[in-house]
């Protein structure tokens, strides 16, 4: 890590824990009105309580979507204290997400610590996440800031695509890794990873009351960035985190994940492509396999293609940042979350 | 049936039927717009298409809260016109929790057909009923009519009181039969059935400009003429429909369901209430201990409490109803559907 990036990071570190304090009480008084035993599973889920109701310190979550919200509304001018509910809110979906999806993905584990289904129960847990998906609606909706109508409608829409995306990622496990295309991965991952980063900086853009294009010009700002973080973890569950101890090399290729690097090599029509499939039809790849299997990423060009898209949603997304915020310094807080999500996992 | 109430079944089947035609295009178009396969499992869970997404003539859903929400907005002397998109907006809700409890319940058949998680599997349907809750606080936070804020807050708050029957009646299986209280147990159901039947009265009367009385009295009429079908719903149940086919007499009792009548004998403090627990501690109920189990719960007393219950709970509704909307002319339509509903499954 070079210094400049070490000070982007301590910038990003300090917006997220700045972040952190101004929403978490509005996060927990939220929480605390969801009816009983929904409440309680909600506060496990956020690292709040234990599994009996007393009171835990878990690792509480980064922040980054809120973060974004916040920091967007401060690049376009505007006060960030009217932001913090759609902050608050933001949150609510992005762990309504998480809630499903590790239902979905019978994942046992998040932030090294039980799910919500494996301790609550799958039923609990299926609930819990549509109450906490109402109550980020009901936050916006009793919100009385001329913008709460618009922010609204938009995290509404939001939630869709992310539904799609989840959808389209579940599909995707049923079928034959060469019969899924490039741009309907990359639509998922839009759907899935870029929306809601774009769906926060747009609700900032809104409370700031900024106008249209400049509202568009921060959700594809958040998009592209989301993106680019999406490759680059995808990249690292290859090949690994040479700086931060993380997801060891290969997990992706373990799992036989169809990332992105992963379909760019099996689209390639190299012969390393169909290497690569023929391995990926295989039930169980051992140690070597893994190995095998990332090197045909790399000769069918699947590394090269990911770490260029990457550099190129980066590149449009400070293009779309500049567009609506002109001004480097009103901009230097969104770059430096966005630097830092696309840098977090390594 | 006599006469009278022919007629007011005749007034509510008129109603629901214009109700249909008036709401289905704004459902349709709305379901349309859900992305990709979700649109496609919604189309089917609303009786639109077959699996292989090929038109159907499914018996539509009976549209019972739209028109609450049509009825409530024309009896406070507002147009239904704009009122529409409310009733789409419930319409869709009810439907979001059917797709979700028909998991959680683990259902296989729903109006005769096969329910989504069984055509199309868990993940799709659970992320399909996501994003029809998604879909319904959108189009509300899309409406420019000026009680569409207000709608939208009610319209999440009601779902979060949803979740929270459903979590309470779920929770409920776990739990001995004699350890739930019938206080509970009302309340389950209120939040399960009679909250969105007021929220849809309350939605028509927003859309109508009532003021906060009138919209709280709707919304109590709708909720105990919910509770009162429910009631009756519990007593169909154990004892059968006299006058439909419809539910077999004691289907309730075969699956042991912990319903209101059972609730009430089970907590009378009778001799008949400890027989009636240690028959529902056996793992199977054969024809025999289902009748015996039926003449427990009316030696207890539950009977003839439902009985009461809901005649009471149909009073407080009429009330509630003529504080809202005193001309009876006026409020005619809501009074037969309120009818309709507490006699529809007898």
């Amino acid at each position: 890590m070079t210094s400049a990036d070490a000070a982007t990071d301590g910038r990003a570190a300090a917006l997220l824990a700045h972040t952190r304090t101004a929403v978490t009480p509005g996060l927990r008084a939220a929480v605390d009105s969801l009816p009983g035993r929904l409440g309680r599973v909600a506060a496990y889920h956020f690292g709040w309580e234990h599994p009996d109701g007393s009171p835990a310190e878990g690792p509480p979550g980064k922040a980054i979507r809120p973060a974004l919200v916040l920091a967007a509304a401060r690049a376009l001018g505007g006060d960030p204290a009217p932001a913090v509910r759609a902050a608050v809110a933001v949150e609510l979906v992005h762990n309504f997400t998480l809630l499903h999806d590790d239902i979905l993905d019978q994942d046992a584990t998040r932030r090294n610590r039980p799910t919500a289904w494996a301790v609550f129960g799958t039923a609990d847990a299926l609930i819990a996440g549509d109450a906490v998906l109402a109550l980020a609606a009901r936050l916006l909706a009793e919100d009385d800031h001329p913008a709460a109508p618009a922010a609204s409608a938009r995290l509404a829409a939001c939630v869709m695509e992310l539904c799609a995306g989840q959808q389209a990622d579940c599909a995707f496990e049923e079928r034959a890794p060469d019969a899924i295309t490039l741009d309907e991965c990359l639509t998922m991952a839009t759907a899935k990873t870029g929306a809601l980063l774009g769906c926060s900086c747009a609700l900032g853009a809104l409370c700031a009351g900024a106008d249209p294009a400049e509202v568009a010009a921060l959700d594809a700002f958040g998009r592209e960035a989301g993106l680019a973080f999406q490759l680059i973890d995808d990249l690292i569950g290859i090949w690994g985190d040479p700086e931060r101890t993380g997801k060891p090399a290969g997990a992706d290729l373990v799992a036989r994940k169809k990332s992105l690097p992963v379909v760019a090599a099996l689209t390639s029509g190299t012969p390393a492509a169909a290497e690569l499939a023929a391995l990926y039809a295989r039930p169980v790849l051992d140690e070597p396999a893994v190995r095998r299997a990332a090197g045909l990423v790399e000769r069918a060009g699947g590394r090269a293609w990911a770490q260029e898209q990457a550099a190129d949603r980066m590149g449009r997304a400070v293009h779309q940042l500049s567009v609506a915020v002109p001004d480097l310094e009103a901009a230097g807080d969104l770059l430096a979350l966005a630097e830092f999500v696309t840098r977090r996992t390594r």
